[in-house]
């Protein structure tokens, strides 16, 4: 059984065939309507379970990772949902790594009660988590070397811009929390960034920097990106070293069954896997592996 | 009855007469022996809200606003423990402001769900932001003219020298956060900065820059902030435009019963008052007020 958190990573990957990371956000506004106990009942707690049921058992052969966003469960006090959500993926994708997608940040003693949160509690196996407060807001979720923090570097919104690509020292701030944190923070190997799919040359310019990084790529399908540009920038020497994570483009995709769902996530399933492949036979490919 | 949040602030503070928050951080680490159920007992999330009970009885005729860590709660399963805590002060001080410290940050849509979390399940009127991933991530708390955001600014951790003191175009990145919040998102007067206690230069400075803003400063007492220098860097013209939080230095004060809690808070209360008291008769802060 593999012990740290990039052996468990490479584990997930290779057994999924797949860099495919299944977001499970789900949206009251959007949800399918035959998720609800009738049409007019308003979406409760246990409809998100109910769906979250239906996107694991349709993507559980495909998916590497899955990636909860907690915002959603928390809204509505689905706590004890999101649970349950987390223990039917242990059931039906065993290999499969779990990102609590959460975005903490705060103050050692703190941050040490949320990854207690995240890890203890809701048994994830990496948490994202936001770099504005520095070394002793990440350092908690670092600690355990079968445990990963994916720390928010170039994120994906709109919003991203104001301060993320702010020039420091002629790097933008981003570069430069990738920069502190492969550098100082990452003793156990266990430390992944987050760059969003719709910004291919931030990617190319991070991965150059950091060969050695996974990167955690948000923003495929419904916001945009555009998979081959972030393949090509995204990819390391190996092929790997991306979780590739679509939210919207599948859990909402065609009718909401659990057929289009599967569909959907087969899709770029295999659409990032002929990407890779390509990849891979490309000479500019080889001239990186012969580089590393 | 006041609308805005920023009437709300204002009254807050006038009925307790006081720039008093309470922080609410029930480290389970710390909690007094006598909360559990027995002395070998493990805490448990009831232990929290006896523990909150406590210090919400103890100082609901000193405190302006109650802060509560969400962390705390998340890491044991304690959401119900916290809304029956936010009902309690609810209850004994009906005028104090609820901020729910929870540092969120996330895209639109999830920053929506979040803002439902604070402001529609805790029934918070404030929440703590954390401004990394821009405009898109930090509006959705602003939205409700009756509820407030606090904007990480300048934080008192030690890592917060890492990114928020890089300097960007001649301004420390901390300094650019307080101008764009304050030149563009702060259209119902709505936002607040967290300025922590343990760096009075830098809060005189955003104090100059934007005099019409209020702040959170947390950090007084355990983490070392001098309440005299802080006092003078921070109140704006009016001697207010501060909420000065300390968490640890009261709640966990003495043999952590109420009258050790209650002691500790009154001697806060009455230093800020006093230290307020020596401002406004100050030429100083005459000027001020002459010049606002």
């Amino acid at each position: 059984m593999p012990k740290t958190f990039a052996e468990r990573l490479a584990q997930a990957q290779q057994i999924s065939g797949s860099l495919l990371c299944v977001g499970l956000d789900p949206d009251p506004a959007k949800l399918p309507t035959d998720i609800r106990a009738s049409p007019s009942a308003p979406i409760d707690a246990d409809a998100l379970y109910a769906f979250d049921r239906r996107i694991i058992e349709a993507t559980c052969h495909l998916a590497a990772a899955y990636k909860p966003q907690i915002a959603f469960y928390s809204a509505l006090g689905a706590e004890a949902q999101l649970e349950r959500s987390i223990r039917y993926i242990r059931e039906r994708a065993p290999a499969a790594l779990v990102i609590l997608d959460a975005k903490r940040g705060d103050i050692g003693n703190t941050a040490e009660a949320y990854a207690r949160e995240a890890f203890d509690r809701y048994g994830a196996d990496a948490v994202t988590v936001n770099p504005y407060m520095g070394e002793d807001s990440v350092r908690p979720f670092l600690a355990r070397k079968d445990r990963g923090a994916l720390l928010l570097c170039r994120t994906s919104n709109s919003g991203a811009k104001d301060f993320q690509d702010l020039q420091v020292d002629g790097l933008p701030l981003y570069a430069r929390v990738a920069q502190l944190a492969a550098q100082r923070w990452n003793e156990h190997g266990n430390l992944m960034l987050v760059v969003g799919a719709t910004y291919p040359r931030e990617m190319r310019e991070l991965r150059q920097a950091h060969p050695e990084l996974s990167f955690l790529v948000p923003g495929v399908g419904a916001q945009g990106g555009d998979l081959k540009a972030l393949l090509a920038a995204g990819l390391d020497a190996r092929g790997a070293g991306l979780l590739i994570s679509a939210s919207r483009s599948i859990i909402y995709a065609g009718d909401g069954s659990g057929a289009a769902i599967r569909a959907a996530a087969a899709q770029l399933h295999a659409a990032i896997n002929s990407e890779r492949g390509n990849f891979s036979a490309s000479p500019r490919a080889q001239r990186s592996s012969t580089r590393s």
